[in-house]
């Protein structure tokens, strides 16, 4: 299995711990996506989409988007499960997930930063209140849905990692590095830290890929 | 089954199609988000993140995020599928409906036409560039991700409507709302006509809503 990364991309982190929590090393190809790497003819003849994470499997069977991947990750790998068993668990287990990659992640990644100091001339401030804003409110949201549960665990769904917690921990781990305010989201900060104590989780997080460039360590 | 819908709303509308193609009937509620009846405290009572759609199944299970409750239909109401039993079909349908979730509806979407206005003064022709733009990117791509597959099929994965014809027919009448220019993307064109005359689709679109307005005629 080959996959497309890149240090930064929170979607690839996403697909980086649960190739952890799979055991799976897979050959690492490196897009430098600041760098522009994604727009050559050449990785878009790859992936057409241009951006990572990107997977081709030992039979060509090619994919693209990070959740599209972790299904089939669990479908072709099941042990351990990284999406329950129970019907709603499962279906709680993408909800969340999805609140993340459809309507926090999005609207929030470089492409959009990048346009809007293109379109709108935004600067540092404007950017950064840009992204905050949205983070508080889809954590809003999050921390009311994992406490209208009435369930207190570890992680999202139960004591075992998800993929709601695969898509959930790069998005704080983000936030963090935006310095947004988080101390009003007791639930997704708590199973943040539960989470970064993992091997899983904790290898898996930007600064510690081969790609990391020293110099921001 | 009670689902919280609008008709305006592409998420609202996939779910829609999947109803339709399930033979399901559930009782609707109709949260009409351009009076922000989705910002209300009852609504957020029910789905803290206030958006359309939301599904409460007959036993009081709860659940949001249209992919997810397509996904839980499709788990609880097999036949017939939208998502394929074949692992690499599985997967390429749910890449490509994320590809429309996650990369393209997200960034177009209501909130954020509104939040252009709210926090950089964007007049109707800065909306309508920045909506066509990001169609524009997202369809070049799907475009070529759809040639790629060196199958010449009615829907995105083959003969018969998966989760990602849901995804993209919403987004093509979306498209065609802002005027978007369509004519290079022929497959995609292609799709959303063949799977227009299928009346699960047909039926499903805003304008054949009760909530439609009738000023809108």
């Amino acid at each position: 299995m080959i996959v497309y990364d890149y240090f930064r991309s929170s979607a690839a982190f996403r697909l980086r711990i649960a190739l952890n929590l799979k055991g799976l090393s897979p050959e690492r190809r490196y897009i430098h996506l600041a760098n522009n790497a994604h727009r050559t003819d050449e990785y878009r003849a790859i992936n057409p989409q241009g951006l990572v994470p990107y997977m081709i499997d030992d039979d060509g069977f090619e994919l693209s988007q990070s959740l599209a991947i972790i299904e089939y990750l669990d479908e072709t790998h099941p042990e351990p499960p990284i999406i329950p068993a129970d019907l709603k668990e499962r279906a709680f287990a993408r909800s969340i997930a999805q609140i993340i990659a459809c309507d926090i992640h999005p609207v929030n990644n470089k492409r959009i930063l990048d346009k809007l100091v293109d379109d709108f001339q935004a600067g540092d401030s404007v950017k950064t209140r840009w992204y905050c804003g949205w983070i508080h409110e889809g954590f809003v949201a999050l921390e009311k849905i994992l406490e209208k549960r009435r369930v207190q665990s570890a992680f999202c769904v139960g004591e075992i990692p998800t993929i709601a917690d695969i898509c959930l921990i790069p998005q704080v781990a983000n936030a963090n590095r935006f310095k947004c305010a988080l101390e009003v989201f007791p639930r997704v900060v708590g199973i943040y830290q539960h989470a970064m104590k993992l091997s899983a989780f904790h290898d898996a997080q930007p600064s510690k890929q081969p790609d990391f460039p020293s110099a921001e360590i």
